[in-house]
């Protein structure tokens, strides 16, 4: 039997907000009633949107906050001048172990700075990452880190083979993730100095929470083989970025090119495939390595996307997914920068 | 009126050569008689295949060679041992001024290690890089370096922008192609200090060859708004083959999702739009930066394939590339390593 999660919402954030963010509450509410949500944000404006729906009034409070942290922007200033911001109140709500887990479809710069400055890092890991869900053939990998950390050594690299096993084992069945290290070849004398000493750590390492697999190339990411891929954050970013604008290039092309009746006579076949691919399944960053877990949906994301992710926040808190981070991790020699 | 353009032709790499290799000069010569093909490889197979051509052997000869580099020879063996190779042969014939460029279809890690043993660097180029196309929605995009060099400081992603322009300017209309670099975000402050560094000198720069329009991401290298992406060979080669790897699984799930009645009213309409996106089109990166041009075609590609990147050659000779390369290049402080 799980417990009541409970939820710290920054409803201001991202497109279309707070309307989609309450509308995407009461859309989890209707398939999962074992949240409770605490929402950060103009109290006139929210309750508008509350009084739309039937079951949001009854599963959540209204914190009232004067400032929006607005999508672009910086991330100094948002956290300097921030801290009457629907985000910061969301985040210290965390702090003050009022809530389990916080999420927000704001600026993702401003969330990582500011959730750094309020909360902790889990002792053992030097660099929180930002992972998020591939889809694959069979299913989802999870992939980090995806840009919050420009340059990361072996350590770095290490913890996020760990943390990403961690959340793997938190949303998906299996005991042991498969973990493989993005680089441009499989062979163990390829890539940079960081990778070759990342891939001999974790060869060597006797650890008992997830498989190392070696290496993986950017035309694998999606055959389904692996459950974990670790990379830095400057290609991780670069990767993710290169893959949405690809599908994007080609579906947008094929509907282009697909005449009226094709479409029609298509429509239920392409229905599957479509809903495989629809990006709001995939809706939900995790920052993974602070001491309660802070999820990041996408700015452009709808109601549907948002209830995705707190999905995604329910399944973390149940599966204790901060415990298991600690649990997972490994001992790197030589843990300074390098 | 252009001159005959010789070409020096590695016969035996990839899959399914020789056969592939000689019915794409077939192919090519049908559309273009203005080209030279010296073939290096074993003489009793490439006569039969040739004599199932009409037009080859009007405008070739055959070099005989003993040897092959295998596809998964370590390119360092291969260049120790491959002195008889076909692909060692097709290079020399470029140190020697017998031919004016050359193209394989082998490995290619063999081909830029002998390429790089064989020909002199351009004067003023730190490193040689390999250039590709890359679909975008109005054409065809220039993206380097895309694996020949892991680690560039910005003095080699400054020439990257220079030849990278002069390919560009060689294969497609435009006197000042838009250089941008391939960042994780757009602004000033993003990225690794290279990135930053290189930023810097592009964006002081008055170059007469092409416009510094600076950053671009991941998910805009398909929109058409830049001619060329300049990034380091372990981003690119990851960019380039997760883009593959996106296109595949799309296309595959696609595929499998369409019943056969949809296919069948699709295909006219669909068939354009696979035109766009056959990467046979987009067949054959280019090793620039030697001072002879060396064109690398895909090991799996077939004769339709190898015919493009033949196409490729002839332009890239009629342009005068090395000479762009020559004038393009633009003066970067500190041209150390950093």
């Amino acid at each position: 039997m799980s417990e009541i999660v409970k939820i710290a919402v920054d409803a201001m954030g991202g497109d279309n907000s707070p309307k989609k963010v309450i509308e995407g509450i009461e859309i989890s509410l209707k398939k999962n009633k074992k949240n409770y949500f605490y929402i950060y944000g103009d109290e006139n404006l929210l309750n508008k949107e509350i009084s739309k729906t039937k079951l949001v009034k009854n599963y959540s409070e209204i914190i009232n906050t004067k400032d929006i942290i607005l999508d672009d922007e910086s991330p100094l200033t948002a956290a300097k001048g921030g801290k009457n911001s629907s985000m910061w109140k969301t985040i210290e709500s965390l702090k003050e172990k009022k809530t389990d887990i916080s999420i927000s479809a704001g600026n993702t710069g401003a969330l990582l700075v500011i959730s750094r400055l309020l909360l902790k890092t889990i002792e053992g890991i030097s660099k929180p990452a930002l992972a998020a869900l591939w889809p694959n053939k069979n299913n989802m990998n999870v992939v980090l880190d995806l840009g919050a950390n420009i340059e990361c050594d072996k350590k770095n690299l290490c913890d996020f083979a760990s943390m990403g096993s961690a959340l793997f084992k938190s949303l998906f069945e299996g005991e042991r993730p498969k973990v493989a290290l993005l680089n441009v070849g499989l062979e163990e004398h390829k890539g940079n100095d960081v990778l070759k000493k990342t891939y001999a750590v974790l060869k060597n390492n006797k650890v008992k929470n997830f498989n190392f697999t070696g290496y993986i190339e950017g035309n694998h990411i999606m055959d389904g083989n692996v459950d974990v891929i670790v990379t830095d954050g400057f290609t991780g970013n670069i990767a993710l970025k290169t893959a949405e604008g690809t599908a994007n290039f080609i579906t947008k092309g094929l509907k282009n090119s697909l005449n009226k009746l094709s479409i029609l006579i298509s429509f239920y076949s392409l229905k599957k495939f479509k809903e495989k691919l629809d990006p709001r399944k995939y809706n939900g960053a995790i920052f993974l390595g602070l001491e309660s877990p802070v999820v990041k949906s996408h700015g452009g994301t709808d109601s549907i996307g948002f209830a995705h992710s707190i999905n995604v926040c329910n399944k973390i808190v149940n599966a204790n997914l901060i415990a298991k981070i600690k649990s997972n991790l490994i001992t790197v020699d030589g843990e300074s920068n390098e």
